[in-house]
């Protein structure tokens, strides 16, 4: 399929994520990097014929006045990752990047994240929910046709929205239809609209953060309607990926979990997004909801999430999990998880852009509930055991791979 | 089945595991205590009909002159496990399973264990292999006799043995029954002969320690023969559970495991005869080849495991796992974990007699493979990661449920 | 000087700290337990000729219903602290101190701790700040004449108060005098209520929690004019005693502490009243301060303070210290501090009494600057480092010792 | 004072710590970095006129073949400090010092030195210690000569060796001399054969190392007949520097320190040395007297150094402090220190240059016991507490700033 070329999207092209998708695509298509931390480079999916570093073509949106390069070396300085020989070499490709991204929208990304807006998106301060998604699917419009692209795949890693109004769920897709027609207010927060863009353009759609993105019932009958695929939310990198894997041996084990408090700090952008309570509330949900589906019943659980300026882009977790064994005694498990968050996410968002872009190839359509293990809150899965997860990822492989 | 009487034989019957399986089934059989820590006690295991506290009868060997209650007053007041007001509501119980405690043997235990002997051990010092076997195995088959037993299940709960010289493995059944047959040297570990003991009265053996055991093909070619089930061998306890955990997750994740550097420190008896290093290598082998198997490939590793008397029975784990993420960017995940290793033991031999007197009253004979989430070191299974060896235990739970 | 008899009157008497310190007196009196955690039974303090266990008599003033083996127990149940032996060898020698015990005062204590109360202190719910401060006084008289006491040393560790509004701190004694004798609303806190309770006894008063007590201009007015000694604040125990001892080495060796960040966790009534955020914030203060006056700048710092109640008594405090070393390398210490709250305060508590007693011998009036070393925010010290505070009380030790 | 011109001589010069000790000072030089990590730029250092950077002139010994840049530029890669853009600044720096490095000597280093030995170094192998003691100290005074030095510190900051035998602490120093002037062999090692050296040149001498070095009666008996200053043993850098701080409290405060285990683990070249049990003994000596020292008594100790090799530079250590509080309620400390040696390392190495250089021009003589706050092992002193050592320097710095 070496002829096939493949658009990757990015919400928030300039973020540290996005950042980290760009530098470590480049330095794989220029190999300069092996493929440490991409699922999709282990053996079992070899078969898959996935897209190949050199297909793909990079674009996004960003509500930010920076640029791909200024990034890449902000996150060297701060946090002490990628090599600055690596940066050199690849300076030109990072520079032909911001060619082709786009302003992103404010359309109730709240006022802590509309602080960050720079002027190009300024200039479309105060348009309408319907004219977001008009302008932002013109714009991937574009970006398909003047790459002569055949397939582009859109995922958000933009900072964390607040809190949407929970009656959205009700919603019908004729009802967001007509408020997307109108011009009165609307409620539906940006990543809803950046993936309503990509189903206009019957293009998949990936949400990596707990924004609501997609995972609303009117989405996904429009996305049914358009025939594509999507799948979310927020990316499994961490302390949750942890949770995951570890409250399953508990609950194997039939000890019972009194407790459970996790602490994480970081200081990268994200962390100030989230520094402010409303949108925190949205992370700290996201992290949290898991524990009780494991184990089946509810410990008393804490989770902070804490914005430490000189962390920058590393996040460290401490977990305290206070369990009860036979005869009723108390015990102790403690980890402190000292990971880089971008360099984490990045290589997963790599991998949903190739398994996304499979899954559409071979025709799936709506949410593609075989790619959990990616997610702290898994869309259209109720399987929350992290290795029971990648075992139906694999059982997915090797449909896939029996189709030829 | 309550009409079925099941005698429980524990191989170093006044231990700190042996006496807390004493403890915890006289605390469950007077509803002393919740089920927290038996995995037979959860949902899915219901259906099997397994054994019911009141239905089980404990005799044992062993070597040191002591009795059950002493030894569990000891491991309240050392590690501050039990409640004192426990102890006193079992002390007839306690006392009553002492008369079903009878010498164990001295054969090839290796001076550090032997200096352990008591009077009534000692009086048997030199007796050859076959001796023994002759011995211990009357000792079995007169426990059954007088307490009317249906099954007896024997479990290794003894101190690690030093390593056997490997040839031990290349005999035959024919070869080692000349062995017992004849008055020479034999080489053949003390967990050994209690397991042909066993075998020779059809009982099921399970070997909770790092010692041999059953697991020699001329062992299992013996069990065949009598038709009896067996398995082992180390239980999974601790640092490894997590190993079996964790694992699997960088694997999955193609993240990379540079070093992983483990530190055990515990004052219990077993830390004194691991503190012998010739003991201790055994356990250390036993806790450090699953990683190469879980990953596919060897990172540096180092285990150490260390008698600090201070800490009783309580072992604290930290563990530092130095991995490569995307870009080659270097992370760290660290865990302590502070566990009372008799009370996380003690739950899992219960469970391991359940299991393996249904399996035996099923007909099943040979290794019993389906209890590899048990073990460090499972025997008959190539599956060491700790999510996927549970699943297959809950499919024998399925299949024999539907046996009915 | 055997022929002394000395009072202790603890305000919040059947708290955990006041009950470790009434199970421990008693202990130590019956001889069944050693003197680990004392400072003042370390060798230097010996020539003091400091009061003895068998000359100490116990009461104190509380709020709830309950009595002290009641709360023992509860200790011994939720915490695993003291052995039912212990408790049960002490239970006359608890009981008998019931007997001295009386309602404490609600006055400006909060609606967190006034939840609290039992019927005994409820009788004199509404009374006013003067009325409490007369019948509070008229306790202690009460208790110095039934006991014939020659001495009684009042300590204060009872829950911590909410923040008073900052305006106290202006009042001289004489505007204090007027609130009292007047029936008007007075902002004084209960703290500060007690203090002149005993200040008016002419009876030394030390403040073991972060509430203001006597850390007021107005009240070391008075105290001079009554010539009694006094000090405070909070007990340093855990997490602070250890800011107290790395800060100093920071800056000794001019590393630049980045950022520290300090999580506690843990479970008793202390922890239910702090989860209160208006009495958290009192906490939070006393917990963050030094690190700023030991480092000679403001590090960004974070001091979080839960309660969960599976922790019991225990605590359990991480604090990751992100430090800058040479040419702007940052390194990261870690701890974890899991510490008994009663357990350690307690004997600090014994301490202060028979420090406080001595001091007052020897005609100590005013601040006891001398006793930094054992407080948070200590009264009367600029030196926050822990070494330097306890080389001042070793000074005092030897002026005193000197003294004969 | 700013006419003088003052060497530094680096036994082990192509090392981490000396590598590090030259950027640092080239770094200081040119000002591209600020002074955090070095004692002597606090406040009450500033009195002192100690030696600036541009006064100092780079040389020293070392027995592999490569150079200060290519050192320089390994631990960038290995470990993740200096940036590439100082290396690339500093380069010219960096190469001049090579031209003032001479070939180090192999006596009584062992084997595993000896192993690390290149061309240039062996090329004398075999030299007895007379004929070391003299060809090292004609490059002493070469080195003098050349660059018209006042002065000339000498520092050892090489792998450390093998222990000793012991009697070598018999010896006078005329003994000494009776061995270096025969042919015989000669049980001193290269540290001593590097201070006598410099002694014989009335240069002064510190030890940085847990290598024998001065710290012989006989060593000191011929630096006062020389009049030089020395010191040493063992920079402490950061497990022991810990210990030193946090052990003072435990005995302040009479908490029982049952057992202190300290697990260290790091994969630098002195990592590599120490992997020899021979030369690890002489370090874990060094890190484990002064616990007893501190607390008066001795706790169960355990301390292991571990060459984990992926870890570079950066040494990890985890120490588990198990303490009983009062009534006899087991408590535990642990920390987890993150440090990059060679970084903390270095910046002490200049502070010992200048205060050693300082300490000379006033005429100083002998062990100079006020710097016992940088040494694990401080000649001339008996006070193991970290606080107190630090202000036994913080008085002589005021006598000196008062003899002006």
């Amino acid at each position: 399929m070496s002829q096939r070329k493949v658009g990757v999207w990015l919400v928030g092209a300039w973020g540290g994520v996005a950042t980290t998708v760009v530098v470590g695509l480049m330095a794989l298509r220029r190999n300069l990097s092996d493929t440490t931390g991409l699922v999709t480079s282990l053996p079992p999916f070899q078969p898959l014929d996935l897209v190949e570093w050199d297909q793909l073509v990079i674009g996004g949106h960003e509500i930010r006045d920076t640029d791909c390069a200024t990034e890449a070396r902000q996150l060297l300085k701060a946090s002490h990752v990628f090599s600055p020989e690596l940066l050199q070499s690849l300076q030109a490709d990072l520079d032909a990047v911001n060619a082709n991204v786009r302003p992103g929208t404010l359309v109730n990304v709240g006022p802590t994240i509309a602080n960050l807006a720079g002027s190009k998106a300024l200039a479309f301060q105060g348009e309408s929910a319907g004219e977001a998604v008009t302008r932002l699917s013109d714009d991937l419009a574009d970006f398909q046709k003047r790459h002569q692209l055949d397939q582009v795949i859109v995922v958000n890693v933009s900072s964390t929205e607040p809190p949407v109004d929970p009656a959205i769920v009700e919603l019908t897709w004729e009802a967001i239809e007509q408020q997307l027609a109108g011009k009165g207010a609307s409620g539906l927060p940006a990543s809803t609209i950046y993936a309503i863009a990509a189903f206009r353009n019957r293009f998949p759609y990936v949400n990596f953060t707990p924004s609501i993105g997609s995972d609303l019932p009117a989405l996904n009958e429009y996305a049914l309607a358009r025939k594509v695929a999507h799948v979310g939310r927020d990316g499994k990198t961490g302390e949750t990926l942890m949770k995951a894997v570890l409250a399953p041996m508990f609950a194997a084990r039939n000890l019972k979990v009194m407790s459970w408090v996790g602490h994480n700090i970081f200081g990268n952008l994200d962390g100030r997004v989230l520094d402010d309570p409303v949108n925190k509330a949205n992370k700290v949900r996201s992290k949290d909801h898991l524990l009780t589906e494991i184990l089946g019943y509810k410990p008393q659980t804490l989770v902070s999430i804490e914005y430490i300026e000189s962390m920058g882009d590393w996040k460290t977790a401490w977990d305290h999990i206070h369990f009860q064994g036979f005869l009723g005694t108390p015990m102790v498990l403690q980890f402190i998880w000292q990971g880089c968050d971008s360099l984490l996410a990045a290589p997963l968002v790599i991998d949903l852009i190739r398994l996304s872009e499979r899954e559409a190839r071979r025709g799936g359509v709506g949410v593609m509930s075989h790619l959990a293990s990616f997610f702290k809150s898994p869309m259209g899965s109720d399987e929350p055991a992290f290795a029971l997860q990648f075992e139906n990822l694999k059982q997915w492989v090797a449909k896939v791979a029996a189709e030829g």
